[in-house]
């Protein structure tokens, strides 16, 4: 028996495809699937969000991203909206009709989330804030884990453990690049993790090509390797406009930009045989 | 002006030193003192941890420790009493004289905690969980700041600036061995951090070299390396038969053991010009 | 002006593209080709190599792989059959009409591989060995420069800076794994390396997904990926028995396997725009 | 059985003391004693280095080390004077009564090396280069290897296992940092190899806190800490003008700040019951 019970391939062989809640069309995430999650590193503002949201929506992205609660390394840097832009993820999601996706950090922020947004999501600093994974395991909405800075496989999917042994199966994995001793990029993509996290685990696995490398001229190729290696889909950060972004700039898209990696992206999921996420 | 602000000796060129709370003699951490903090890895039972605080107490140990909440990568490990073992450090406390020190995962726990332990824990995977550290900002109550096991240096002071920002300037830093890809140790304790925590900031730094090896048998030279590399103290684990402990055994020290590294300790301490942390 | 200089974009911005010497067919690598690369890790014994080679020319390997001298971490390992090997190399190369690579570890057997083999390669323990590189730099032979196993990508092209000085200017780079905290697999895979050294240099990039895996399962996604990231080509280990291999088994494709992955691969070559390296 | 047969306590229990040749006094290195090994980095020319070799006897250093062959990362960086500079080391140790200590980074040197040295040092870069491991274990002379960048405890015992197969026995472990994440220090000394290294092998061990931390003001703290954890030596870099040091300034001690590094070295090696190495 793996340390990893619930999510071993041995507890069940069929691969988890999760149907996310949305206004509009249903998004499939999982084997068969590529979905293709996008937006801004935090939401900075209603204007603009809104906006991009739309762009996006026209652009094929599935699923939107948009962060409130940021967790930075410095207590001086922009923090987030907070609580007080959660009614903008609210109107985008009206607005566009995708489901939302944003990371949680505090369980005191649990009610207000889950009432108002599609996937929530564990960022990496909190991989093992076991308080945290025990509530979202009490709860029928599917939950993101991205993988800890310096979490092998193994730790990444005793997280996901913790949620499953609470009751909640609607879990999807994120490899966000790992740290090692090289500068050149923010982090080092494992895209080994791609294939075997296919082998070892039945929940679907997508790459965030965005924080793994920090710089948006290898989002394209790094989301392309994903989705050859086997991933379900990628979470790619889009700006309006990367060089005054409050957050994350350098390794944001442009909506144009944007638009051409889906391209090609779709192309290499046709020949693993995984067709775009959302029905249209 | 460096990221890490209030932390840095730009800000403060004085070296901080904490007087812990004590039920008798007062406790002193930082420069000019060699501080010994021991006990078991976690609290298993009122009986045992009594009987090993008196001993540890004859022993001469200046802080024990003892874990309540055990944050442990799986979820079907032992994870420690919780609530329900806060009165075993009462007692202890209330028995040897000696102040506390146990870690807080969940800020739901910050009330009962702050109310009956001298020193609150942050652990490793915690390190960058900023609702906590801000919570515990706010308190008029010494914190650990554990090192996590991939922070930089860097890193790590920022994640004490977010309680240093708070107006909480009683922080003990504590290095426990980083992640590498050495698998002969657990960990692979940074000594180096040990001098450069020195010349950086005004703060105290310690080491736990029970974590940082994962050995016994590591347990004493390691602890004397960081005392003479300048580190304020060590926090060993120490248990009544590491052979059947819940936690950690294989690198918990004897009592037995326990003795004859602090006589060592102290030796290498004096050469430092460090004299005992508490004064009998 | 970067501290690679010779190797760097700045100095070079056409993609340098190496036809490899060949009895048959001219091999061409770098931009515009995916090329294949393909063999047993240690070459065993004549009739087993002479027919796997043979055997690989038909499935569409370009260049032949055969190590002669294995760096072993261990003494007591099988050490390859070095010097007396070389003419089951030339005898493939005769079969096959493929050119072949083979590793040189040692300057005192530059005149025999110089003489008798087409790409000489730095294996990654050897990575800065400047002497040997040194020496390389003087020939008019094609070398392939594997990255070292924690080595940087500014060290990596340091390396490849030792040969450019001395005036060769035929360097393959060769992505084989880095070494991480990951124990799952071998190595860890550093695919962000591709469109790196693409936008730094002007040296052709391949991935050997065998030694970064460790794992014949992972060895086709990651090909897979290496190509989509837009590598020019990949190195794998085949073998016609890998349960019996001397060397490497674990990570062997069997011939049969090794048709498929390379069928697939070229599909997502296409999409990179990127032809098959040997034109037949 | 260990992988590494011969370097292990199991093979043979009692502590190997090596004697180095030496124009005056004997010089042990091995458990027992505290072993000073200083110099500059590189030899830069006749006068300095002889001007300091004098001085560092005075100051009570027991072996001089001095570069003459420096594997630098670029190729258009200092790379030491070479064979011309092997007269100045020799003349240094008649003046000086001292055993030298050299790297060797090419087999073609190993005939000037062995006549006129005392030590033959395999830097980190080359400790798996096999081939001059081989050809140092043919010799009568101590050897000196270095712990490679990312290199196991393991995979270094069996590199000295190469040397040790070959028959000779005369071999000194160094540590000298890994490579980590970590980038305010050059490396992450591992000061757990130290304890570790003293109990599964009997050869003897020592630390370069130059190298391993990259900054001169942490030097003394490092080698304090390997004195205490068991350490039978240091090897410091020392230029009597570090400002204006061709290589490696940054991390070099003057004469002043390396005089009284040993001094306090020299109390920590007594509680660990270690004599100086050189009876004078």
């Amino acid at each position: 028996m793996k340390p990893f019970h619930l999510a071993s391939r041995e507890y069940c062989a069929s691969d988890t495809v999760i149907t996310i809640a949305s206004p509009a069309d249903s998004v499939m995430v999982g084997e068969g699937y590529c979905t293709v999650i996008a937006g801004p590193c935090a939401v900075e503002n209603r204007t603009d969000y809104i906006k991009l949201a739309i762009r996006l929506k026209e652009l094929g992205a599935d699923i939107l991203r948009g962060g409130l609660f940021k967790p930075r390394t410095s207590p001086y840097s922009f923090q987030g909206l907070g609580r007080s832009g959660v009614d903008i993820l609210v109107e985008a999601r009206a607005e566009t009709g995708l489901p939302v996706i944003t990371e949680i950090m505090d369980i005191r922020d649990l009610d207000i989330l889950y009432a108002n947004v599609d996937i929530l999501q564990v960022g990496s600093r909190n991989m093992q804030n076991y308080s945290l994974l025990e509530e979202l395991g009490r709860l029928d909405k599917p939950v993101m884990i991205k993988r800890g800075l310096s979490a092998t496989i193994e730790e990444w999917l005793l997280a996901a453990e913790y949620v499953l042994k609470g009751g909640n199966r609607q879990i999807i994995l994120c490899e966000r690049g790992i740290r090692t001793f090289e500068t050149y990029t923010r982090n080092t993509v494992d895209i080994g993790a791609v294939p075997l996290i296919k082998q070892l685990t039945h929940l679907p696995i997508i790459v965030d090509p965005s924080h793994a490398t920090g710089k948006w001229k290898m989002v394209a190729p790094i989301a392309n390797a994903a989705i050859a290696a086997g991933a379900d889909g990628v979470m790619v950060e889009v700006h309006q406009d990367p060089d005054h972004a409050l957050s994350d700039g350098k390794q944001s898209l442009t909506p144009e930009n944007f638009a051409q990696m889906r391209a090609q992206l779709l192309k290499h999921a046709q020949i693993n045989r995984k067709q775009p996420s959302t029905a249209r």
